[in-house]
């Protein structure tokens, strides 16, 4: 299977087969194709709770409009930002540089870029900022599922003030999107999707 | 090829060969993987304008920092949100009905979150809302690139409102991101990225 055979069978599950459990080896897969994932300046702003507790899926469940999918998926992907840029570029700069004086002075146009970010970047538009790269992260996810057979659901729908509660998040973590990983046990109904006359402009 | 296979080999490519074009049959595949994205409601509140000409590229080019890539690249996708809910909401309800007042009946329920999501979110909140969605649906068109080996660059790094004018773009439809999109001319440094520890948690 690949990505693009995939798009048609891909659907936004809302009921999983509670037996079914998605192999380590193909959850492997799929944290591979986040990490992977490109964000802006390389920063990676987030961070993946994956739940497979029922109770806390439960929980979060309750607080998500009681959607079946994420108390029945067999992993839940909890994506939230993170919006502590200095740390990022810290951490970005320690990792680019192999930790080395050197290399780090090799990086310092890089890093004045960096910096200058961060000091015309507010509170509320790192907050955006980072939400912003979970979104995209999770079109990577979505697409690693699809090439492996697994099913998924992205989800706004939930109370993200009570999933930080249920899951204790530091204030520097806030959860934007959800994502039940499983096998579907039914089949959906047919895509509803614009024309690519309406989407695309040449 | 395929997504999963090509992680390591995809990178955000600043140095395309001018020479190289996409194929029409590449780009209709990358198109419909953007096409079949999903979105928050099914609404894709989002139009893409492809941009091929030289003299437009360069402008854009001139906004973006000069960036090279975007003027080097085959062809340029301008990912544009449109906030614009009830249109979408009239325009999903049209397609999922199948146009009669039988489907739209049974469509009611659906019709009536949809309406209160319209009510419940403000301006601001439609242009946030939008645009998240574009950051998703650019990880698929990322990950169409890359099935396809074709070389990208997902780009936050320019002037909305200065490409907003070069494309006379209407009130409704912001420039959101870029996507440079053709074959790369060199190779790229390794890739940086956080461990797994660091961005996963179980």
């Amino acid at each position: 299977m690949t990505f693009l055979s995939q798009l048609d069978w891909r659907h936004a599950t809302k009921a999983f087969d509670p037996e079914k459990q998605v192999s380590e080896a193909d959850l492997q897969k799929i944290k591979n194709a986040i990490r992977l994932a490109p964000t802006s300046y390389g920063l990676q702003p987030f961070k993946i709770q994956i739940i497979t507790d029922q109770e806390t899926k439960n929980k979060i469940q309750e607080v998500a409009w009681n959607q079946p999918q994420v108390g029945n998926c067999s992993h839940l992907l909890v994506f939230c930002a993170d919006p502590r840029v200095e740390d990022h570029i810290e951490n970005y700069l320690e990792l680019a540089s192999g930790g080395t004086a050197e290399g780090r002075e090799k990086l310092a146009g890089y890093e004045g870029m960096l910096h200058s970010f961060a000091e015309n970047t507010d509170e509320a538009a790192r907050w955006t900022w980072a939400k912003n790269q979970v979104y995209l992260v999770h079109g990577f996810a979505l697409a690693a599922c699809a090439e492996l057979g697994i099913d998924s659901c992205p989800m706004e729908g939930f109370d993200p003030q009570a999933v930080n509660q249920i899951l204790t998040l530091p204030p520097h973590l806030q959860s934007t999107l959800l994502l039940p990983i499983g096998y579907r046990s039914s089949e959906p109904r047919d895509k509803v999707r614009k024309s690519e006359e309406e989407l695309f402009k040449d």
